[in-house]
């Protein structure tokens, strides 16, 4: 079962018992898998593009963070940007089938190189699916286009976005379409409201409004939908949660339901580790319910490691990127991570990426300094970043369950049903601004 | 220009004038191409699959040849896979959406293996698209299921095609689709006449009734169009041809049409070579109205020539696969192919191939024994096939524009054109099918 590609992470847990299962029935019942999803995106159209951190216990495989606005795409395997490029042509003919010139508007840390490469890179994604492209930044000192020369050799050209009317460009550059690659944790900016132009993904799906605590209910039902069909335990596949009202670590305010539901979290995964004779301890992941970034993210094993938090502790789950405050939290079931890499065996946690309901390629994050019930995404985190050697859309039945490819077949299997999930959203907040539509109206 | 990769034939001409001009004009205007293309795509939905013999001579890039059920499959980079089994995930999507269980019709000469490699491949594609698929021989003679082990490892089952009905399947599998990999050269079997099951690509696309000529006229169209908006000389992407009416070679009969036409388009190429200063013989390619194979094909240089062929000749042109006569013919302009491959300088041929509008990938057909002027793909022809090391959607303008990644990319725009004249003969059948229905209800 081990694998001899230098490049792959090992998976360390023996292949017996559940995830044997999971893999083997995912494998054997792919077609029925492939026509149930299919049946799902016809009814439930998946956003443009999603990325889904993924936690590989042996045990367990699970999603636990879905991003809507994915950066990373830097560290995809370039053999495999063509899928991604075919993956784009067929959403946009989906979407806006007229569409021929593309304003991608991104982030705005964009002293971050890691970032612009991710950025670059996805601009040549749109432009060799061939489209017009241009990047427009929405930060207000920018007045003029800046250029930068990344270390990867590409080049990139931020330039200021001008609203005219009910519509937004550059100065010589009016798009059909603004392809949306921020988060929007800072709010729905104004220059992006009420614009005649489509802004994929909707900007209500960033992280002024969308919250993990839904995007995880929605989750925990397209598990057992599918886990029914597939007549496995959606345990398997699906991390337990649970989240309080509001919380304040620094004035210790909503402490006791904190603590309270932590306690019964951590009580119903030592269930499961006992119905499957698990010899782990069980670990609860408290983090910010909106935004991520690593920030405002930690995990304890017990009540009484919460309790004793010191003010260091308190103030780092007080505070967010932009140095927003953080007053929900949604505490998730730990999901070890049993891959290893190398002779060091370090840490590493795959992350998968979809266009479309397309899974287009992935990436470990491995980190040498953390422990395998750590989050790989924390601040100051420098992973190594290690592209997927193969698609994962290419399943060898002739192989092991757990070889590369079937491995990374289970990867993309579990990252569309967050990205089912995701959809469900989507389609949830279109549903609201239908009603809002009509209310106003009335 | 010259390429340092081993693995990619090297184009012999210097790159000056026209080809020159191709190329950059197409990297030059990726995006406008590819706007032009969609909206083509959106007139005219692209047929299932095909592939496309293209002929490079650096003054012309030009198809040559377009089949609508390719084999060859097994040719194609492996690499590349994903990219077939994305593309068929999405033609399927737009054409039989609630499909799950497909039934592959291939052809009757079972002992190719070479074809069954192809097949298996084929399948492969269908069955990680997430389909059920099994194989279904027209094979008379074929009773039960035969089994085939085949050198690259594969297992290939032909399985008897049972009619029940208005539907065609096997003993214990009834297919929602029949996708067809037989270009029904022998006719149109009875067994696949009237079926209410949908079959793809139409049995009227086959070369019972399809012909080289009707390709060629849409294709001369659409490089007219293509040609127009880029301001070139629709030369340079467009094989001249005439055809005569009956011929038949042994019998002489109809002999002085073909030499005069013959003659003429010799002249034409020539007027053409004296315009942008070519200095090489015209050369004019005889090849068999329907079907291929090779069979029924030899290109010359003069009139002369033509009269004087030899019995064994006639002989040779007059009889086709299955042994059937041949008394239609096109008369096409031979395009120089001045792509060699390694320090022998084979000479070598590209094939793209395309599933929906995507070109999902392609390959040299190398032939160390053959001329520059002469057909790749002829009876006994040993070729060695050379799989794309690159995808064809991928250029990089920071490269020249003879490149690898922008010489597949010019292939692939170039065949996507063949791949539109083929749409419009598809289009072109359905309305003479509903025109004919329409006839048969007054």
């Amino acid at each position: 079962m081990t694998s001899d590609h230098p490049h792959v992470p090992h998976l360390t847990t023996a292949l017996t018992g559940p995830l044997q299962q999971i893999e083997s029935h995912l494998l054997e019942q792919q077609s029925r898998i492939e026509a149930w999803l299919r049946a799902q995106w016809r009814e439930t159209p998946a956003p443009l593009y999603a990325s889904v951190d993924l936690r590989n216990a042996g045990f367990k495989l699970a999603p636990v963070d879905t991003n809507l606005f994915p950066a990373g795409f830097n560290n995809l395997n370039p053999a495999f940007l063509p899928l991604c490029i075919q993956a784009f042509q067929t959403k946009m003919e989906h979407i806006c089938e007229a569409a021929s010139n593309i304003l991608l508007i991104p982030e705005d840390h964009t002293r971050n190189l890691y970032y612009l490469e991710s950025l670059a890179t996805l601009r040549d994604i749109v432009a060799k699916a061939g489209y017009g492209v241009r990047v427009g930044s929405l930060r207000e000192d920018l007045t003029a286009p800046e250029t930068f020369e990344l270390p990867s050799g590409a080049r990139l050209t931020l330039e200021p976005v001008q609203r005219r009317g009910r519509r937004v460009g550059l100065a010589d550059f009016d798009p059909c379409m603004v392809l949306l690659n921020n988060d929007l944790i800072g709010g729905h900016p104004e220059k992006l409201r009420d614009l005649e132009q489509m802004v994929i993904p909707p900007p209500d799906l960033g992280w002024t409004v969308r919250l993990k605590s839904g995007h995880f209910t929605h989750y925990h039902e397209v598990a057992t939908e599918f886990a029914k069909m597939l007549d496995i335990d959606p345990w398997l596949i699906n991390p337990m949660f649970r989240n309080c009202g509001e919380l304040n670590f620094q004035k210790r305010e909503g402490e006791e339901c904190l603590l309270k539901n932590a306690g019964r979290l951590l009580e119903d995964i030592q269930k499961k580790y006992d119905e499957y004779n698990i010899d782990r301890d069980p670990f609860v992941v408290i983090k910010a319910d909106a935004g991520t970034y690593g920030m405002a993210i930690m995990s304890v094993t017990s009540v009484d490691e919460l309790r004793s938090l010191n003010r260091k502790q308190r103030n780092k789950m007080g505070s967010m990127k932009g140095g927003r405050g953080v007053s929900k939290f949604l505490l998730q079931e730990g999901v070890y991570t049993f891959e290893t890499w190398g002779k060091e065996e370090a840490v590493a946690e795959p992350v998968v990426y979809m266009i479309d309901h397309f899974v287009v390629g992935g990436f470990y994050r491995v980190h040498k300094g953390r422990g395998v019930h750590e989050n790989l995404n924390a601040p100051g985190m420098q992973f190594e970043p290690l592209a997927f050697v193969e698609s994962c859309i290419n399943p060898d039945t002739s192989q092991d369950p757990d070889a590369e490819p079937n491995r990374f077949y289970a990867y993309g299997v579990i990252a569309r049903l967050a990205l089912l999930a995701a959809a469900r959203e989507l389609a949830e907040h279109r549903e609201e601004l239908a009603e809002g539509a009509a209310e106003a109206q009335a």
